[in-house]
């Protein structure tokens, strides 16, 4: 038992307030079992756990405009503990807050929606999904561990607005053995966001079996102070006691964990004991559950309030979205950032020009931030940082924590670019996932992608991202937004203007860079739009598609044939999804057959054309990927040729395809 | 500062012991820096700091076998910290110890090697690698945090085999910032396995900037201690207090982590100071490098010994690989498991009949262990839970550390199966791409895959997994294996069969099971191979094609048009990767046309048909994806509606095909 930091309950807190919250916790419990009896699942013993936190944060310790969940001024709860947002969903009914996918279409909720939980046109969606209208939430969670990131994100972009409001985040005992929880406490520390207060629910149950003694109260305890902060442990269905504990955040030098010790299936008989999870109560023992509950509560002496209202900030408008950001010339960006040189020497690596970019976007749009996992000097985000200090966030080596603390600070209005080796970008593939879920405007870079970076070898090398990335540039995410837009930038110049299309869309993108210089292949003035694709040699004979690192190789071997008297198309393709119609025309015209180059696995843009050619079936497509597992190597040609995309392959294969 | 529970250094350690200790790490920190000057790129500075810790263990404190690496009674070192692998390598060169991809062709490391470090043909990786050739290893690391998981891997499978054997694991202070550390601190805590010893090197340094105060030695020593570790500290270029720490492993009744305070770039002026992280030393300052080392070795009064060699266990055999294993039948298998309910009601979701056939698997081969994230009651692995206690391993929410813990079993022989919700796989991507790196032979499950489970949402939902699996389903791993099998059984009998293939593949394989009851589609003795899939219904207007849950619907539509006249073939994809020839020849044989079904996003089944039919051309082929992002929603049914392969548009599709 760690010893308690617990500040004695103050004998001003009015009894009054204790059972009037035990009542509202007693009515809201209710209507968790009831609207999720209604829809047939949900978690209702989960939810009932945090009744009376949620009814002390939503009804008096948070400052929050129920007529406005978009304001900027509100203080904010994420709810990491997803699948216990019947009690949001409760609360915020009896509240008659205020939801919507936009402010046009924003009506009241009322407890009549929340028997239509789960349902198709409900927008009480199983787990947290603001996108799909519920504003008071920040972020898709229900994918356990990512709650305390989005918090971390909200809290710092809320300092960089100079606004004062707090953040709490409910977390479930069992969901706290996810790292992630752990790099977010690192870095809610290092930060000094001590306007973030995380509460851990400890229920003591899991879903397939008790929580481990690894999670238990006292071992949170013991490891949140041991992480730099203050811990308050409390009895979580003691109103009084999670009232005096909530009023400890901002107080104190450090961010606030209160350790709430709270039962599942609180108050209710028939949810104790064996693990009762992940089901609703059925249709013919409800009445029998309520009437437990509300004998838990008349046992409490719990007593019925006038109607409670939270206390409410001026509002604060968000900034208008889709302001579009021009960049200036390529020409003064270089310049801009010190790179005079790779002017002159007509090349330089696009992860340089990345970090130009950045620090030319960052002068033109301040809602543009940058996080990082440590290797800032590799992915050259630390130009950003030199010149934008105050909107440079270090995440150390935490690629889960940095993506959804970036969710975070979207969620809020920023736009911010989160790079790390393309590689280690993969540490964050479920992040990725709940922030397209999320809607989130974040621009993930990759650097040193592919396998071009040689000589450190395999557990450097991305080569599964494509596929991955790949797989969302096709899924509506509503109005008109899609799942990702994927770039895949040859040169310096084109990774300029891809940066710069990546501001403008709204919504999650993906950069690939890649570490060795490559040379200029466009004119430095270029526009890019978001077709895709450049056509770069014209011929008759095949056509060749390739993207990246990898297209230099191509196009040595475009010029060889040339020197044969073989004239090849070839095609730059630096987005996804791609307009792939010219593409297939200029095949046509070239003897119908195109072949694509990548040193990534399968799944990228030998499967975006290959699918756009089947369903015309005039095209005939084939791929070169990597093909064998990659090793270390001194020099990209040697790993090239290793997995099999070397430039003496891909003319042999060229070769053999023009001759058919 | 916390309290040290550092025993005092005994008296009885001969200086000689440390005066040598000093000369050999003198001697190796000059190899570590020759080879990465050779190779023109490396860590020098990082293995450096961990010169001493390497001597102690390789020459002194590990029990292992030089001739025989593969030897299940060695003790193992996981270096978590990958970049630091040039101290290793010296040492094992110096000892001379046997390297290879397989006893065949194994041979001893000399020190002539390490100067060919990272070059195309050297089995010495830029990182560690044992496939390509270093099997003191037994997982690939480089991408950091993930160590300490395979070390907990390796000891969990020494106890199951009763082995007593110690698993070292060296960590970087900046890599515990990973939280995959603390995932796989509590994983060892909770399963005891106090043969595991974690070492952290904290030398302050990151790679862009210094450490975090939440990563230096003092927050270490108090989180591994709030995390159930008995901690040690000490200064990690000691040799004798580097000595009595290790000693204490396994002597006291918890895991124990040394907190080592190390100095980056160790001895050699030139390193220290300023940041030097990840290159070498220039060729015109080698020699001053070297000499600056044996001035700090005289200081400290360095004596060279006579040859140092580590004492050998007796061997262990590992079991022969390519056991071939057969499952009873499936019948007998249901009754074994106790759903003989199931062959009455010819239906069963195939979540439930991977339990069944993990039970029986288990029978029959004892290598097969199963571990699980807190949703065995979901994935149904708790039924092997049930049959095989011993063999099952609760991991809990951590789904990062259960991949990598999986690995660290493969490596030792087992052949793990390690389940969760298909979602949360994804929290294990980068994980999952070290094991195939590693060549470990894990078996994923993911439950719940695709959107057909309903009423949880999004967050719930997996819809990436095969676009991220099948990109590595044409890599050749070396040996005729292929980088991963992924597997989309539709009904029962095809997932009890899918599991047999997957015991018998060497190698990763990947099986996705759904929510919902699905009826039998074949008899009970049908039998599956490697080719990939069946075909359920013959026609000649249209080839329909589709995998998992989803095909039920398909051959719904199927069965429509053909009241209406319209035969359509219909395939089961229950394997990629797929031999499609047969597919393709029975497309041309029905209009020429492939409509493809999945309940996923792009990249999968669409893309694997669609690259066939494009290399040949005379197929057109057009798939059906998730194009829209899910919500919840009451019924699997609504959702495929939600997301555009609801049954009416997929009969629209067809129809509008067969009409051309």
């Amino acid at each position: 038992m760690t010893q308690l930091e617990t500040p004695p309950i103050s004998e001003e807190t009015p009894l009054t307030d204790v059972q009037t919250a035990h009542a509202k916790a007693i009515e809201l419990g209710q209507h968790m079992m009831r609207m999720t009896t209604a829809s047939g699942s949900g978690h209702p013993s989960s939810a009932l756990a945090i009744s009376h936190i949620v009814v002390q944060l939503m009804y008096r310790t948070m400052r929050y405009d129920l007529n406005d969940p978009w304001s900027l001024a509100n203080d904010r709860f994420v709810l990491s503990i997803g699948h216990a947002v019947p009690a949001v969903y409760a609360a915020y009914a009896d509240l008659g807050g205020v939801i919507g996918t936009d402010k046009g279409s924003a009506r009241k909720l009322t407890v009549d929606d929340l028997w239509q939980l789960r349902q198709q046109d409900s927008l009480l969606d199983g787990h947290p999904n603001p996108a799909e209208g519920f504003p008071f939430f920040d972020a898709a969670t229900g994918s356990l561990g990512q709650g305390l990131s989005v918090a971390a994100g909200l809290a710092l972009s809320a300092r960089l607005d100079g606004i004062h409001k707090k953040v709490y985040c409910v977390i479930g005992d069992g969901e706290s053995r996810e790292g992630q929880v752990w790099e977010a406490a690192d870095f809610v520390v290092d930060h000094k966001l001590h306007n973030v207060c995380a509460i851990f629910s400890c229920n003591g149950h899991g879903q397939a079996d008790s929580v481990s003694l690894q999670q238990s109260a006292d071992a949170l305890a013991a490891k949140t102070k041991a992480f730099g902060w203050h811990v308050i442990e409390i009895d979580g269905h003691n109103p009084a006691e999670i009232a005096e504990a909530l009023d400890v955040v901002g107080t104190v030098d450090k961010p606030v964990a209160i350790i709430a010790r709270t039962v599942k299936g609180w108050g209710v008989d028939m949810m104790l004991g064996a693990n009762f999870h992940g089901k609703p109560i059925p249709k013919d023992k409800l009445d029998e559950a309520c009437a437990q509950l509300v004998e838990t509560g008349e046992k409490l002496g719990a007593t019925a309030a006038e109607a409670w209202s939270p206390e409410s900030p001026s509002a604060i408008n968000r900034a208008e979205a889709a302001v579009k950001v021009s960049l200036p010339s390529f020409e003064d960006a270089m310049k801009r950032a010190g790179l005079e040189s790779a002017l002159e020497k007509k090349k330089l690596a696009t992860r340089v020009a990345y970090g130009a970019a950045l620090v030319a976007l960052g002068d033109v749009d301040k809602r543009v931030v940058c996080l990082d996992g440590d290797v800032s000097n590799s992915t050259f985000a630390n130009m950003f940082q030199k010149h934008h200090a105050d909107r440079f966030f270090e995440c150390k080596i935490a690629e889960q924590h940095m993506v959804t603390a970036a969710a975070g600070m979207a969620a809020a209005g920023k736009i911010p670019f989160a790079s790390t080796f393309a590689k280690f970008v993969a540490r964050a593939a479920d992040q990725i996932d709940m922030a397209a879920i999320s809607r989130a405007n974040i621009k993930i870079v990759g650097s040193h992608s592919g396998v071009s970076l040689g000589a450190d070898g395999p557990s450097q090398m991305a080569v599964t991202d494509v596929a991955f990335f790949r797989s969302m540039t096709r899924v509506d995410t509503g109005g008109g937004r899609i799942g990702c837009h994927l770039f895949q930038p040859s040169d310096p110049i084109s990774a300029y203007r891809c940066v710069e299309l990546m501001a403008n869309v709204d919504g999650m993108c993906y950069m690939r860079t890649h570490r060795p210089d490559a040379p200029f292949l466009y004119d430095l003035n270029e526009s890019f739009g978001l077709e895709g694709f450049k056509q770069l040699r014209k011929g008759d004979k095949l056509t060749l598609v390739s993207s990246g690192y990898m297209l230099h190789t191509v196009l040595q071997v475009a010029d060889t044939l040339a020197k044969q008297g073989v004239a090849c198309n070839v095609f730059d393709v630096y987005l996804m999804p791609l307009e792939a119609d010219a593409i297939l025309a200029a095949a046509r015209s070239a003897g119908g057959t195109i072949l694509t180059v990548e040193d990534n696995y399968i799944g990228g843009l030998h499967s975006e054309l290959a699918e756009a050619a089947a369903a015309c079936g005039d095209v005939r497509v084939h791929g070169m990927t990597a093909r064998r597992m990659p090793k270390s190597a001194i020099s990209a040609a040697e790993v090239f040729t290793h997995v099999g995309v070397g430039e003496a392959y891909i003319l042999e294969k060229a070769t053999s395809l023009v001759q058919g």
